[in-house]
């Protein structure tokens, strides 16, 4: 079973994106559901010039987020800065710190039927950013500490009434294992892995490949633009949601 | 005459660029000369996917350019990781942390007759940046320390036959005085400040304001588009850079 899904995922992303979204719009099976999208980097202060991010463009997000649309969801997204326009149809609410990505996640979490974390969420905040721009000091170095910030994934998904959550995976290494290792301890439906390292994928580009895990299946989704692959990955999300719903 | 220059600059600034591009290619007062122009923020890496940055846009950086390469100059833009598109017959160098930007500005200096320092380059990079994504470590915090990176304006203004040398400072407080000690440290011909504290100017707008000092004289360069702004100060720069030929 799992590998017949393998093959007509394969299948799919080496279609036509337009054409999927053309057949797929025919059942809308995401119609009178409400889905939340967080999407892009957070960034945090360090003083009113200085930032701490990540490489993360919004793509997939973002992708992700117009295909749910296309597919006759109600569609949040909740966006870290990113250089893409909003998608038609989707309300985007932007935010920059992670705890301010947090905070606008969960004031809205309890009305979302399915919750897919896409962001690049900072692990750390600076712990006493400045208000003014700091000044260097002579020839010295520089010393910061950092405190964590809240983790909006496992608080989503330790919710007493969560929504069907997904979360993402950018590693660098050992990707899989780390992958599996965060949707036991998060407790998530789902997961979507991805390697970071490999040049051309990923990060900044329009390209990418997913490995999606669940606590019962892998898929493999193949290299392809991340379109397609937000098409495929919503499709697995449909089916395992309807599994959960059947398991209640 | 420092009155007369700024009434001059003000009806500049409130003239359509568009006109006074036209007027000012009649002399082309930078032809067969050379600039560097530096723009945009630099990035400092903790590790494959997180990084520090700062607010720096390029734009001011990328009007600079364009504006000195239609007044005749051959123009070379060093540039940290922007997302404005090249200008049109400026030689474009990319690079991504201070280091690169000081290899790349470095050995192309000793050809240039003019470096006017937009960048706004990390002051810091990190100690040991980790060749792999760090893990989030349980409950605990974080601390990271930092080493000063190359001061790339400093070591121009500093070389023997040093080219006329802009610097910019960008400062929350204390403005002119932080420019002042700037330019008086760094021995450099001239800088320009700026208030990036002020809403809707500087960093990601597209207006500004300056604040241009040379060792005896202030120029204020009224609210206007970064355009014109970079007309107004090449204009400086032209005026500034025969007088200390003069003077040699």
């Amino acid at each position: 079973e799992i590998v017949a899904a393998l093959d007509s995922f394969a299948s799919i992303n080496m279609a036509d994106t337009q054409t999927i979204m053309g057949e797929e719009n025919a059942n809308k099976f995401f119609s009178g559901m409400n889905i939340m999208i967080t999407a892009g980097p957070t960034r945090e202060a360090i003083d009113p010039v200085r930032y701490i991010s990540n490489h993360s463009s919004g793509k997939m997000g973002y992708a992700i987020a117009y295909a749910a649309s296309q597919l006759g969801a109600k569609v949040t997204l909740v966006s870290g800065p990113v250089n893409i326009p909003p998608p038609e149809q989707v309300e985007v609410e932007s935010v920059v710190s992670a705890q301010e990505m947090y905070d606008a996640v969960m004031g809205d979490i309890a009305s979302q039927d399915i919750f897919i974390a896409c962001a690049a969420v900072a692990d750390y905040r600076v712990d006493n950013a400045s208000d003014q721009k700091m000044k260097k000091n002579k020839d010295q170095g520089l010393t910061l500490s950092f405190t964590q910030n809240p983790d909006i994934l496992k608080s989503v998904a330790a919710l007493e009434n969560a929504p069907f959550t997904v979360g993402f995976a950018a590693e660098t290494q050992d990707v899989v294992q780390y992958a599996k290792s965060k949707l036991e301890r998060k407790k998530l439906n789902m997961i979507a892995a991805n390697d970071v390292s490999k040049p051309g994928l990923g990060f900044n580009s329009d390209k990418n490949a997913l490995i999606v895990i669940t606590p019962n299946t892998k898929f493999d989704l193949v290299q392809a633009s991340k379109d397609s692959l937000a098409l495929s990955l919503l499709k697995l999300v449909e089916q395992e949601y309807k599994a959960t719903q059947k398991s209640r």
